[in-house]
């Protein structure tokens, strides 16, 4: 297959002032120009774990196979570059299959500007895998880390959360442009994405700053995806929004007064919502009313631990 | 198992000056320094394709899945700075597995400079899949392209080619350091690495290169495991030499007066040998003996149609 596609590729992602050597050599030549910062994620996804390609077929795929980098490059605030594509193809599909994966994953490129500059492709009789690389330019404001989140700052969070299983872990948008915007004009201390689930990213971000986190579970914001799922399962909407993940919203720890002027100002296309405050006791702990915070238990999905 | 692997990657290996924000955040931060041109290169072993697991064991997959993508750093005589890995991970597998793949990985990693800085890592219910993307510096020669081959440059490879089934496509060394040096020292026009088949990969360079190559079949340096293979296939060691992929060696188009200096010299640890002539007319060729060159079909492993 690798012979029919690698010169469809090429046509399709010429080289330009950003990709020196494209596809058809031995790697890729980029050349980041005045910044030499390179902010690189990479993700593998998995039939019948991430995506069931029985059900979903090959676009939705390719999309969330960059969409999901490209929103680790988001919680970088790091602007996307370049992408490179490595398949696992059942023996089963045909050219047309990677094709419309590609296409996919192009027209998200473009939204984004990412150039897709190099990959490979195999041939196997198991299921289908797709791990892409991605490589983002760290901006003039430096990179956002998830370890810079200091007691007292604020937890701000974009969107909604809970019940992405039903369509919304294919066809978010990755929240980039809100982070450049975010980091370029106001001081933001720490960001990551939530891809495992809400309560367990924002452990995660607390232990990585050496600090704890209280969360008001009364503002987190339920997405209506979760309320539907809720109806089905009987499983809570808000517990839905703390352990579901693959929301790829935003968690940004921000100065007190910062996060009241953004709150205020509301600068981005989706809602900015503050759940919580970073604390000096470690753990995650859930604000009572009238009472002292109790613990909370970081629930969400755990790589390599399902099956 | 991801809880336990990423603290023990991140204390094997610390952020630095290249590596300013390491395993454990969205992404990695990686200082490019004084070089902003990024060669970017990757790679997907599968079991069943690329190695047999029940064979072989982790470690020698580890370092293959590295040594492959050193390699293509090597034929664009880029210097090598880090990796990243992802794994597709049979349920099957313990800790121990993944930390034997590591650790051999982490070898051949310090014995090129190469610091490993990031990755994910799966579990499903199927083989095992390794992507690795390696990211090197083009150096102030520049990249390497496979394209530059002129008609008169002479080809040279280096060491001897077939039978790499044998093990030396787990074992062999990229010619990393060989690279480099010949890259700095002498006019090189273009080069590239011998994955997929000598005669196959030969017929690609000249095909980038807008020519086509001749080839004095006589020449060919043959490994002593294709004499071994041979006697056991029946397939001649020169065929296997020609057609058998994965050896790593390095194919290159240098000028007249530079091969013959450098055939002279014999400046790497490694045999140099001229084995051809790239030419204006399109195609792959053999030399006749007191006759016109023959058509010689290039012959190898093409990816994504084996199963």
């Amino acid at each position: 297959m690798e012979p029919h596609l690698v010169p469809w590729l090429r046509d399709r992602y010429p080289t330009s002032n950003l990709l020196r050597v494209g596809i058809g050599d031995d790697g890729a030549l980029l050349d980041l120009g005045e910044c030499p910062r390179a902010v690189v994620t990479t993700d593998m996804l998995m039939d019948g774990v991430d995506f069931e390609l029985a059900h979903c077929g090959p676009a939705r795929i390719g999309r969330k196979a960059l969409a999901v980098n490209l929103s680790d490059l988001a919680a970088m605030a790091a602007r996307p570059l370049a992408a490179f594509v490595s398949l696992a193809l059942p023996a089963s599909v045909d050219l047309a299959f990677v094709k419309s994966l590609y296409l996919a994953m192009d027209r998200l490129a473009a939204e984004f500007g990412v150039v897709i500059a190099g990959g490979d492709t195999n041939c196997w009789h198991h299921p289908l895998a797709v791990n892409i690389t991605a490589i983002g330019q760290a901006t003039e404001a430096g990179p956002l880390l998830r370890s810079g989140a200091r007691p007292g700052d604020q937890i701000l969070v974009t969107g909604a959360f809970g019940g992405s299983i039903l369509g919304h872990h294919f066809d978010f948008s990755p929240r980039v442009a809100e982070a450049l915007l975010l980091h370029r004009q106001y001081e933001l201390h720490a960001g990551m994405d939530v891809s495992d689930g809400l309560s367990l990213d924002i452990s995660r971000m607390a232990e990585a700053s050496g600090c704890g986190a209280e969360i008001d579970l009364e503002r987190v914001p339920i997405a209506e995806a979760a309320h539907r799922l809720a109806q089905r399962d009987g499983v809570s909407p808000r517990d839905h929004a703390l352990a579901d993940g693959e929301d790829f919203e935003l968690i940004l720890a921000v100065p007190a007064e910062v996060a009241n002027a953004l709150l205020d100002r509301q600068p981005l296309s989706v809602p900015l919502t503050r759940i919580g405050t970073f604390v000096e006791r470690p753990g995650l702990w859930q604000l009572q009313p009238g009472g002292p915070p109790l613990p909370l238990e970081p629930r969400g999905y755990l790589h390599g631990t399902s099956g």
